[in-house]
């Protein structure tokens, strides 16, 4: 387990997201942090729909990724994530992508929670805070 | 002017469209047949959006393409396409993919007109219809 | 498990993979295919890999789709799939996409097996044709 | 023209780049940053082709992303970009997003030069640095 990540999720290449260069297109990472990002808040805060439910639509405002060594078709990747920063109406994701223990790319995503209907920010709801919390808690990691 | 089509609209293939075979990955073809409809529709129909500012959602029911010859990164790309078998809430478009003269790919896509609030089936509107027709009458062949 | 099929892979509805209907996007039903395409070659005929190291590329010839129920982000879809008529150096896959019981999609891939160094046609390897024979076997339905 | 840009290139969004939020999802500027970049080496420096061409493969080693205002369907966007900083194997391209005079996002993307077949960090160029420095000249930007 890398320093600081207790949570991680699994990913393969498909052939579709690899490039004429032979090797997984960097477009595709973007896509790979969103499917880990979309599985933790499945685990460990209700996922995605239940912050829709609540009238609230977490946004992407930035992403920035660093390649490290190539991934190839049928690569199984592992893609460690943690939430930070939980100000506000923001949060931030942190990312390191391995295979096995090879880390191949690190990354960050930012995000803003605005109110579904107006789209105005609206803070993080608290339970969305709570939840972060315990999953990010060293009791976690002891756990895991 | 291949036989029986009068629209194209040129597409560039983009490198993230590529795969390790060194070629457009196949599923790109369908993006392109879109991108071809889309504008299509704008020029002829009043575009997407006058569709669906009439509360109506065309769905995508089917497709099918055959690939006769790799396309590569950079190729300048033709797609001609025309409307057909308007029925109904039915719909089709034919296509042929060609680079310089040389046809690439053939294909064709099936749509349904639906109700946008309820999804039920509704019929493709007059006005869709008879843009249609004038798109594809001989008159506009000697007008192009 | 569907008439006449014996293997399946799981794929899960990407946020990416959504569109503006709020429905997974048709082409990426073509990726789905292909991801399950790639599952069963590993898990029957040694993977892509294997025929690659022959000095044997496996191209997409054609693909089919018929959509018959839209799919939704985050929905567990599986994949069913066999391989049929292979041929010389051709084949084809036949696939149904379902969530839960429901079909969503059914479909088709044709392939050609070429040399990948002068990219001619060359027959499909005995081995391959063995090891698809024994994998849509009817043996291999009672050892399921 | 945006403050310290003289280039610039249009994407039209497609309907497959949009998800489910109704945006164009932040992944596709990714390919749209590529589209742009591409489309400036052909105009200022041959062409990816001509680097390769030399034995040189161009990798991206970083992308960073801030998203200001979010796209949608059939936007017509405009990137302009702006290659800075190279040094030895490394160069960077600058990246402002925009719509009408709207700026959507502003991004980078860093590439490192590698001979292509032994993978190994080779110098960028002359010629092709060279051909920067002309296209990013006060020249350029009053022949412009």
């Amino acid at each position: 387990m890398p320093d600081g990540f207790q949570h991680a999720y699994e990913v393969r290449v498909r052939f579709a997201e690899t490039d004429a260069q032979g090797i997984a297109h960097h477009a595709a990472y973007v896509v790979w942090l969103e499917v880990a990002r979309v599985a933790y808040l499945a685990d460990h805060a209700g996922g995605y729909r239940s912050i829709q439910e609540q009238g609230i639509e977490a946004l992407t405002t930035g992403v920035q990724l660093e390649y490290r060594a190539p991934a190839y078709f049928d690569d199984l990747l592992t893609v460690w994530l943690r939430c930070v920063d939980l100000r506000g109406a923001r949060f931030r994701f942190e990312y390191l992508v391995g295979r096995g223990g090879e880390p191949i790319a690190t990354g960050s995503t930012s995000h803003a929670t605005v109110d579904r209907a107006s789209r105005t920010p609206t803070r993080v709801p608290g339970w969305f805070v709570a939840a972060v919390a315990s999953a990010e808690s060293p009791q976690a990691r002891r756990r895991a």
